[in-house]
């Protein structure tokens, strides 16, 4: 009999991951590819393409891909598309589910913000089982939040709701944002907002930092995390500034969305306490009476990171569902 | 034969208004009371629902009283109690519709959210009329958000979701809130926000302005609107800094919750385009490229003002439906 299977994809700023998954969400094979360095988005999307298909063949005739489902930035859910997402190298909108259909075969595939997929595994498969009111936050080169209120994803008149890294944090003056504006939450949260947290230390103190000898661009959020946990002042001093804005920042959200719980995740959430404990004091001190003792802030508990992926493999078994099943094998 | 009839209340911070009416939301009588000067909650509730008996008993018999419903700040939904209201005169959880029930003679009493009650009537019988994704956001002794997802209100996980005065306007060193934090921003645009930006404003130029002999604690925001529309410079500078704080807040919201459209409702939106001009200025500068000239900004649509009297009556019509109809008349 063949097995079927969907593969579940997330698209960052940096990397896209992969997962080849079946209906129980577990892992049977994945993969990473660099999000950028090709002639356009047609090119990239006939790459992954092809990516997922040699993974899937890699697993043997048994197997039978059957759906896709792909997290990715600024995606208007209903029609599929990324919609002019600053924090990836192509502008306006992107056919994202149409173009991979096409290159796997006229398999269904469907996408939603990386967010709401992000939610939406940990709602199947992490800290959130159970859970009707809560936001996922996602931190990496974009900064977004998956609203789930009465059980459902908030998607939004565009199916552009969550986009918290817009969010004001800096009303006047604030730094400048790849979206055009400036003093949104992303450009100080963000991997590359912490970077930007790390040179205004570097500009502000005396204090010594390994960073000193590096250029701007030669250093990612990653690369503060390492230093950090070797004791680099300057450092420390960036994860505890991003905590206490994310925090505040969360406090914001949570009166306007009133979660049960709030979940983190992608990269600088790997460096754990550092973040959360600065996190939680900030949450603590800036939310109202009703929330600051009674709001749960974690990391994402789906194993090894893959609350999107898996999110996303989850969409594609439920577009799988709901498709006629006539001729399939 | 006995026609029913409904009470819808709108417990504000100052005044408490009411209606009956029928299951069309015409309204058969009216009639307003103040919500302070009462020795407790208890007393306050009992005279409510005295007021609503008399107006009731004042129709003739013909008519029956079936149900109630109220909107207040701060209402757990599930419980049917005001929770800690800042911007009433008692403290703690208040059993709402409980004495409500039991002062009118045991018939079913529900009560939500001032801002979620009047989003129901926006969207029964106003603007927002087919419409699956909007804000109607509440002026006036406090500052709310009823949030409209999918075609359903968003409560939250304690119901107080919406809770939009209390996000950050000012991060640091803001005005201080009746919440006991400072920089909500409640603190800016309530009606007392405004005497506040009046005040400042007093002691920031040498403008003349008739409030520069009326102590502060006598000036209410229907003063500043009565003196703006005489061309009182104070007064119409205090509208167009409210308006553009409230845009600029209004723009954060929308890119969190992606709404089709807002509402604005209360005593200060009396003054029309004093307030919506700058609010739609300040929106368009600083919402995102998505959204800048893509949501709708208006008034309330619903006459009189009535939205949220007439969204308490929708509700208390739903309670009615939801109840077993035995031995009634």
């Amino acid at each position: 009999m063949m097995r079927k299977l969907v593969a579940g994809i997330d698209i960052g700023g940096t990397t896209t991951s992969y997962v080849l998954a079946d209906s129980e969400g577990n892992v049977l094979a994945d993969g990473t590819m660099p999000t950028c360095g090709f002639g356009s988005f047609d090119e990239y999307a006939s790459v992954l393409a092809l990516r997922i298909k040699e993974l899937s063949e890699s697993l043997g005739s048994v197997h039978s891909l059957v759906a896709a489902g792909a997290g990715a930035p600024s995606v208007d859910f209903a029609a599929g598309e990324i919609v002019s997402a600053p924090n990836l190298p192509w502008k306006g909108r992107l056919p994202l589910s149409g173009l991979l259909s096409e290159y796997l075969g006229g398999i269904p595939v469907c996408a939603d913000n990386d967010a709401n997929a992000a939610a939406l595994g940990e709602m199947m498969f992490g800290g959130a089982c159970g859970m009707k009111n809560f936001l996922m936050i996602t931190l990496g080169t974009g900064v977004g939040c998956g609203i789930v209120a009465g059980g459902e994803i908030v998607h939004g008149e565009r199916g552009m709701a969550g986009e918290f890294g817009h969010m004001a944090y800096e009303r006047h003056g604030g730094r400048q944002c790849g979206c055009g504006r400036k003093g949104c939450l992303e450009a100080y949260v963000s991997a590359k907002g912490m970077v930007r947290t790390l040179s205004a230390l570097m500009a502000e103190t005396h204090e010594d930092s390994e960073f000193r000898n590096l250029p701007f661009n030669a250093i990612d959020a990653s690369d503060i995390a390492s230093a950090a946990s070797r004791g680099d002042r300057l450092a420390l001093e960036t994860f505890r500034i991003t905590g206490r804005i994310l925090g505040e920042a969360v406090a914001d959200a949570v009166a306007f969305a009133d979660p049960q719980a709030v979940f983190f995740f992608g990269g600088p959430t790997a460096s754990g306490d550092l973040l959360m404990s600065p996190l939680r004091e900030a949450f603590r001190s800036s939310a109202g009476p009703l929330w600051k003792d009674n709001v749960i802030l974690e990391l994402s508990s789906v194993d090894a990171g893959r609350a999107a992926v898996l999110g996303a493999a989850a969409m594609a078994w439920k577009k799988h569902s709901m498709r006629p099943h006539i001729g399939e094998n």
